[in-house]
């Protein structure tokens, strides 16, 4: 299957000089949906993860069924005020400004093997600090798994030292 | 399973006398999240659902894998600006102030049978408007599915004509 038949590209979006590659008809589709999810899932399994942890929204769209697949626990990572309970927190750089993320600090136990998904590797800006998130509570990375890469932004060098899954690559 | 064992009472959040339930440790735990989002994928069986609808972020979280369970398709209510695409849109009331949601209009095809799947139903409010959009686009609501029903909201007063699932009661 090929999974590129499935994603639209919307010029100037969300700004101009912006290609947005979108997601949604990929979702829409019954079969290609289940077809990524059956692929990070077999990654998951590979790298004998326990627990998937994606940053919301759209890093719930591809761990969540994963994590129903294998019956393995999902932590979501959260912006700021959405999580209830004590979290910790991490703030990194974007373009313009900085962006706060958090996760439940009893999401991960020490020892946990950590497979993090998200749709998009872009800068890496995110996985990166998603990845902090992760270490800081004593769980291991044993994998980074996306559903699109956009190779000219160069995001795989923020995280070389972890197996990488990309479906897809712009 | 009583699911209840993995929803945490969280007292004053996000404001002062708002007793929160807090999902994350029934996610957490692989066992309770496979069995509610089985129990949600019976229902869209029995429902005959053709499609998956929900609300950014959190009715990803069950409906995400109840599409890849079935293998049909899942279309995402987001928040202004999230869709690159041409959008419905629908502006509702709350407590203070409005919420307004979207979703592509191509997301949705006459005669689609969709199952809207939510984490809560509160005051009803945000599966209102959910349901405006599925309907105002040729779509025809089959079944409504949360996982927590807080009763005293009386949320269930707005979506009487329309088969509702709820697993957990409050």
């Amino acid at each position: 299957m090929n999974l590129k038949d499935y994603i639209a590209s919307v010029a100037d979006f969300p700004k101009e000089g912006i290609l947005f590659r979108d997601i949604t008809p990929l979702m829409l589709n019954g079969k290609a949906y289940k077809y990524a999810s059956d692929e990070f899932t077999t990654f998951a399994k590979e790298q004998e993860a326990t627990l998937i942890v994606g940053p919301e929204a759209r890093g719930f769209i591809f761990g969540c069924p994963v994590s129903v697949n294998l019956g393995i626990g999902f932590a979501p990572v959260r912006k700021p005020g959405k999580l209830p309970r004590e979290a910790q927190s991490v703030t990194y750089d974007l373009e313009y400004g900085t962006n706060t993320l958090s996760i439940h600090k009893d999401a991960i136990k020490k020892g946990d093997r950590v497979l993090i998904i998200d749709d998009l590797l872009a800068t890496g800006g995110t996985v990166e600090a998603t990845i902090s998130l992760v270490e800081s509570l004593g769980g291991i990375v044993v994998g980074l798994a996306f559903l699109i890469e956009l190779e000219e932004l160069n995001g795989r060098d923020k995280i070389k030292q972890y197996p990488v899954k990309a479906l897809m690559k712009y």
